[in-house]
C-alpha cells in the first residue's frame, strides 16, 4: 500500500475519494484485531500522541484513546480544565509547548473551527482534527462510512438523510464532504431555522422529514443539544420530536433495510425513540467500535510510515 | 487451581466460602510482586479494563489502576465530571458504549445501589463492583479479610467489631456477609439512628461501644461522612467521638493483641484518636497494599481464564 | 558514573555543585533519545511514579509524565480536585496510603513550603518537589541550567538577570541557588515591594531593569502571576510592562549574544513582548524540551541505581 497522501487529518473536504478509501481500506483491515483476546499490536509503539481536549468529550476521547493503546502508542491526555489555557496562555503557545515535548501527533478538539488547520501550519507535529466548531469532525464521518459500507458494502449510489440540527453540525458537514466524494446522495432535512446555506451544490434539503426519508438506505439522525433549546432555534423537546424525531412509523417511509446512524450521546424521546435506537435497524453501537478502528487507521497512516522508516 | 466460578464480582453475599478463600489465596500469591523492585508480571497484558467512577475517589481508583498496572492490563478511567453523564446519557448506554469499544472488564462505582447488577445483566464485558450506594463494596471487604488473615492466620471464629455509621455503610455491609460467610462472630456498633435493621440474622447488634469491643479481636472503624453531620444523624463532632470514637483507653476492653481497620480516610479525632490510627494495633497501612493485592486477584481471576486459553 | 548522592530531589540548595552537575550531564545524554523516531528505552521499567499535584499545572505534570513514559516507568497521576483532601484527610495520611501502594518515587506540588521536605522525613519512597510554595522549584531550575550550558557551553562566569516578582518566585529563588552555586553572577531586579530579603549574599538586587541588563549574558524572566496584579503589589500591566516588561529595546543594554529564558506559560505584552518571545534570543521551547530531559535524569538518577540492583 502507497502512503497516505496527507500529513495531517484536519478535515473530509481536503481529501480525495482515493485518501478515504484509503482510511477506509485499512480501518477494515485493523479492525480485526479488536476482535482477538489480546487486543494489542506493536505498530506505534514508542509514538507519542498528545490529546488536547478543549471541549468535554468522554466518548471520542476515550475512542482515540482506545485506538493509540491497541496500537501501543503513548498517550497524554489534557482537557481544558486543568490546562495553562485557565492561565490565559494562548492555544498556539500551549501547542508549542507541548510539541516541544516533542509528540509525534496531536488530536486536538477545539471550540473554534480552523483550529487545527492554524496548528498545523504552525507546528511540526502530525495534527487530528477530533472536532473544530462547527466545521468538521472528519473521523466521526470516516466510521460513519465505515459503518455503512460494512453493511451495505459500498457508499457509491446510496441514499442518504441527514436529519436535525444541521446548521450546527460538524457531524452533518464532515459526512455531506465524504458521501458526496464517494458518490451517495445525500438529503439533509432541519427545522427551518437550522438548515444552513452553502452545502445545495452537494446534497438536497428539505424541512420536511418524511420526504427525507422516503425511499433512503441510510438515516443518520443529529444529536440535539439542549443547551441550544431555549436559543429560539427549537421548539419544544416534545414538538421537535413529533416533526424530527425518528420513530418507528416514520422509519417506514425509508427502504425496508435501511439503517439507523446517530453520532451519541442519544437523547431518547427526543431526536431518536428508545424502539429505533435499540431496535434492528440501529447500527449506533457498530458505529462505536468502527470509530475505534478508524482512528487507529489514522493514527497508523498519519504515523506508521515514519516507523517503518526505523 | 479450579476457575472462579463467577463472570463478575457485584458483591460478596452472592459468594460461596469458597470463592471467598479463592479469592483471598490468589491475592495472597500475587502480593509478593508488591515486594520485588520491578513489580510487573505480564498475566494481563492487551487486556483493557475501564474504570468507570461516578463518584469521586482517589484510593479505590488508583488502588485499581495500581493492580492493572502491574498485571500489565490496559485502563481507561472516566470520572464523572467529564463524561457523558453530564449530556443526559443513561447510564446503560454509556455503558453499552463504552462496552463497544471492547474492554474486557468494567469496573464501577456508583451512588445507587444495584447499578453494578443491572449493568452486569445488560453488557458483555466483566464488571466488578467498586462500591454501590449502601449496598456493596465487595473488594474492601476481601482487603480487609486478607488483612485479618494474614495476621491472625484464620478469619474463622475471630470476635469483629464494626463501629460507626453501619446504617449507610457498605464496607459494614460486605463485611459483614464475608465474615459470617467465614464463620467469624461480628458485632455491630452504631447510633441508635444509624443501626440498620435485617443484619440481625448475621450479626449481635448494640449501641454500647463498650459492649461492641468486649473481647474482640479485631475492629472495623467506619469512616463519618461530615456531610451526614448536618443531618440530624449525628450529635456534634465532639460527642460523637465521645461515644464512638476509638482511643487507646477504649482499645483496652478489646483483646491484647486486637487488631484496628478503617477503610480510609480517616478523620482524626472523630471516628479514631491519631494515638489509635498510627499506634500498634492499627493495620490501616497494610489494608492499603491488600487492597492492591485483593483487586490483583480478582482481575486476574475474573480475566486470566480467557488469558490462558490463548 | 558513580551513584547520586541523595535519596530525594528537595531543592537546589541541599545539592552541591558536583550533584547539579551529575543531573546535567545525565540529562545531556539522555536528551538524545527525544531525537529518535522511537522515543522510549527500558529503563525504569516496572517502577511507578506517582504524581501528586495539589495546584494545577499542565506544563510541569506532561513534562513529568513525558520523562517517565520515555523511561518505560508507570505512572499514576492525582490531581487535587479528585483527591481525598477533599474529604478532610491530611496530606501525610493521604502519601501514607498513596506509598501502601508501592509506589518508587512520588513528585509532589504543593502550595505549602516545606510539604516535599516533611513528607521525605516520613516516608520511604523517594521524593522529588515539583515546586512548593514560594520555596524551591528544582527541576525548573535545572531545566534552565540546561539550557544555558547547551547555548553558553558554561555556567560559571555567566552574569545573568532574573527579572520580575523575585518575592514570590519558587523559580527565582531555585536559580539562584543554581546559579550562585556553579559560578554565575546572579542579578536580582524587582519592583520595591517584589525584592526578597535575604538573598544579598547570593545575588545582586536592583529595582532597575536597564541596570540589571546591562552586560547580560542571560535574561531570566519570570511570570507575572495575574491573581497577584489585584493585591497592591503590582501597578496597572500597562505599567508593569513599561518598567520591567522585557522589550526588543530594552533586551539591547545585554550583552549581544544574550539569551531569553521564561518558565512559561508567558504573559505576551506583560512581563515580554511577543516579538522578544518570538525572536532569535529566545529559548522559551528549549527549555520546554530540555525540562523533558532533565526530569528524565533526576528520576533515572534517584531510580536507577536500584534497579541496576536486580
Amino acid at each position: 500500500m502507497s502512503a497516505f497522501a496527507h500529513r495531517h487529518l484536519l478535515g473530509i473536504e481536503p481529501l480525495a475519494a482515493a485518501d478515504i478509501n484509503q482510511i477506509l481500506d485499512t480501518a477494515e483491515s485493523l479492525r480485526e484485531i479488536l476482535g482477538r483476546p489480546i487486543k494489542k499490536v506493536p505498530a506505534l509503539r514508542g509514538r507519542t500522541v498528545v490529546n488536547l481536549f478543549y471541549e468535554a468529550s468522554t466518548r471520542t476521547r476515550s475512542s482515540f484513546e482506545t485506538a493509540e493503546r491497541v496500537l501501543s502508542a503513548d498517550s497524554l491526555s489534557i482537557a481544558t480544565a486543568s490546562s495553562s489555557v485557565q492561565k490565559g496562555e494562548t492555544l498556539l503557545d500551549t501547542l508549542k509547548n507541548l510539541e516541544a515535548m516533542r509528540p509525534d501527533l496531536v488530536v486536538i478538539r477545539h471550540a473554534s473551527s480552523g483550529a487545527p488547520h492554524f496548528l498545523a501550519r504552525h507546528c511540526k507535529a502530525a495534527i487530528v482534527n477530533a472536532g473544530d466548531g462547527a466545521h468538521e469532525h472528519p473521523t466521526q464521518a470516516l466510521l460513519d462510512a465505515l459503518t455503512l459500507r460494512r453493511k451495505k458494502g459500498r457508499i457509491q449510489g446510496l441514499r442518504v438523510a441527514i436529519v436535525g440540527d444541521v446548521l450546527h453540525s460538524r457531524v452533518a458537514r464532515s459526512n455531506v464532504w465524504l458521501l458526496s466524494k464517494l458518490g451517495a446522495q445525500v438529503t439533509l432535512c432541519a427545522p427551518p431555522a437550522l438548515l444552513p446555506k452553502g452545502l445545495e451544490p452537494l446534497a438536497r434539503h428539505t424541512t420536511n422529514m418524511d420526504e427525507a426519508l422516503e425511499g433512503a438506505d441510510a438515516i443518520m439522525m443529529l444529536r440535539v443539544q439542549r443547551e441550544r433549546m431555549t436559543g429560539g432555534f427549537f421548539p419544544s423537546t416534545r414538538e421537535y420530536h413529533q416533526h424530527y424525531g425518528l420513530t418507528v412509523e416514520r422509519l417506514r417511509r425509508a427502504r425496508k433495510d435501511a439503517v439507523v446512524l446517530h453520532p451519541g450521546p442519544i437523547n431518547r424521546g427526543v431526536e431518536i425513540s428508545s424502539e429505533v435506537a435499540d431496535g434492528p435497524h440501529s447500527l449506533i453501537l457498530d458505529q462505536v467500535t468502527n470509530g475505534v478502528a478508524v482512528r487507529m487507521a489514522v493514527l497508523y497512516l498519519l504515523l506508521g510510515g515514519v516507523a517503518e522508516a526505523n
